[in-house]
């Protein structure tokens, strides 16, 4: 299919007068979510009451949604799951894969990955103790970091300030060549650049859903495991619903079949309804249209900013091939220009200590969106209205 | 105040022809949450986009819905946060424990705990090793069980099946004595029984949204921290939004202040935008009346189908004071008993392998629905109605 991004942008709700280039951060709304979410509350929790679980499907919605987001992310049916929030499926992912590995000792990352990952590794390895280490390198040494005492190489594919994107194939051939497994943090990845689980042979992958999936704010995260792993995973977090018969309430635990054991209890049912909307857009394209779609996006985003704007340095690698689907700048006082762009209804957002960060979402943002944004940046970096008192003040304050 | 439950009735939306006896699995929709509900998804995430976690206070939610359900668990503002799951919170509170007790090795829980809080348990030892065990009596031989080598007495207040109710102020007096913490799961407590967690000189405590205090399917759980422990604890799930400064993206995780630290990942927003309608509906009553209401009720079913249906035999504590919200009943063919009730509109649920159990929620629960419910049962079981093949079919299958 030819994928149709006039027809994609129409779907979702952009309040008049905003050009929206945070939906890395938090997607926008698809039009039909509002109904989708109303029809939830009231047709099913409000009518069909604790039977909505299986009337409505709830029980099978992590599953079921997991299949649809595997269709973005190169992953067969049965292998991905919706539960929880991206920091709780780090923390399963990990450590199930250090179980698997008791001989070894280091989980190896990058600085360039998202802290809370960091956090959660090291909360884990302080847990477990034994001389388990969480060794972080610069996001360039991690190839050359990869040895034969690694257990876990454990990195987010797209880096959340820069856009700068790893080579994932070649990184896990590496890792699985030294006998190490992987995990692979997704944020930036799913729905923004194309992404092959299966073919790239991964053990792990995890991601959230309310950023370019548009599940809305506070959505679940998903979980990967390879299906050849599935069956040796002994859930980390080992929940009720990850059990294998979690309504015979039995004392001792029994991992579920496949991906299911990697759930863990009541999923967020009313969210999930969003998510389920936003997917039918999905469903409308294909990842190597949107994947082209958003080179071109981010192509003249650059061209147009490094031609008004002098000032601003680029903070995302050049080379497309590099890069996910956001484009970063870097400027001392780049809080404060952030305020006033989104003061002039450019919503990009600012990363400490000095990027200003634009995503770029194919399914509805436009050529003119990008122009837009350019010329309104140019404004403010021209008549310097960043310095002005008001930006000056919320820089400070925040 | 004197609580008025005709009017907190009329705050519910419940089906026609419906007796729902089942609020202790599910909660019914508070007629507010529906509007509550579509506000925030189109007037603050379609609206406001990512500034709705500032503008909207979506930040502040976790925390601000934990103070409004602290006040009905006896617990201090600020010591009370919302996230994630029960399970995970289980997970969250234990593993906190432990390292508070690091010279002491067991966990002591019941076999009528919630079988997820013992598979989190199981879990966690399992991967910490050092000796760890999780030591499970039956819930009348925990008392004389507690001795010196307790770390932490994880236990749920009231039984699931039964509606059992420990003596929480009893054990966790006598833990302490024995230089115990203890984690109390108050899933089937939060808007059930009177809890006094400050009182009772908890150390943690853990409770789900969904149940009696009416937030919908997947609403979050919460965690209590005694606020003379929180600045000792270390979070045992670091995510970024138990961070000191989460939006300073610092490699090293510092946790938060005071409850804050237990935060983990991103909260579900629209799920929680459900509670705050509910719990507008909690700060119209007071828990001594809830209870009280909650004690007629079950006590006239008690008397009412003990008098009408002598096959069924009591499962709960006959004294209301060692009971919980529910009532249970034991019969050989429980679930064929319970299919036929829901078909003809009374709503309870089934507990493998032989429990009917019925939930009273004063909220919304009257006098009128406890005689019908009674009234179907007698006929049910006088005609022997759950032996036709209909409900036998369903039996079979599930």
């Amino acid at each position: 299919m030819a994928s149709d991004f006039e027809a994609t942008r129409r779907l979702f709700h952009l309040p008049d007068g905003v050009i929206y280039l945070d939906g890395n951060s938090l997607g926008p709304m698809p039009v039909a979510a509002r109904a989708r979410v109303d029809s939830c509350v009231a047709d099913e929790w409000g009518e069909m009451l604790i039977t909505g679980w299986n009337k409505a499907g709830w029980m099978e919605m992590p599953a079921r949604l997991g299949d649809r987001i595997g269709r973005l992310i190169g992953a067969a049916p049965g292998s991905v799951v919706l539960g929880d929030t991206l920091s709780i499926k780090v923390y399963q992912a990990l450590a199930s894969a250090l179980e698997l590995r008791p001989d070894r000792k280091v989980i190896l990352s990058d600085t360039g990955n998202f802290p809370s990952d960091l956090y959660i590794a090291d909360g884990l390895v302080r847990s477990l103790g034994g001389g388990r280490e969480l060794r972080t390198v610069a996001p360039e040494a991690v190839e050359a970091a990869i040895g034969p005492d690694l257990a876990v190489l454990m990195l987010t594919e797209v880096d959340y300030r820069t856009g700068r994107k790893h080579d994932m194939a070649r990184l896990i051939a590496k890792a699985h060549a030294a006998g190490a497994l992987v995990v692979w943090d997704l944020a930036h990845s799913a729905g923004a650049v194309e992404v092959d689980l299966a073919g790239a042979d991964t053990d792990f992958a995890v991601g959230c859903s309310y950023k370019y999936l548009n599940s809305g704010p506070g959505g679940p995260a998903f979980i990967y495991v390879a299906p050849r792993l599935q069956s040796q995973v002994r859930p980390a977090l080992s929940g009720w619903l990850g059990h294998e018969a979690p309504f015979a309430f039995d004392l001792d635990y029994r991992p579920g079949q496949g991906i299911e054991r990697m759930r863990v209890g009541t999923p967020p049912v009313i969210q999930m309804a969003a998510l389920d909307a936003s997917l039918d857009i999905w469903d409308m394209v294909t990842m190597a249209d949107v994947r082209a779609r958003s080179i071109e996006l981010t192509e003249a985003f650059i061209r147009g900013v490094e031609a008004a704007c002098p000032a601003l340095t680029l903070a995302s690698p050049r080379d497309p091939a590099q890069r996910g689907s956001q484009v970063s700048f870097r400027h001392k006082e780049g809080y404060a220009i952030m305020q006033a762009l989104i003061a002039k209804g450019v919503i990009g957002d600012f990363r400490a200590p000095d990027i200003l960060r634009f995503g770029f979402t194919p399914l509805y943002t436009t050529m003119a969106d990008v122009t837009g944004a350019v010329r309104v940046l140019k404004e403010i970096m021209d008549g310097a209205l960043w310095d002005r008192e008001e930006y000056r003040r919320r820089a400070r304050v925040t």
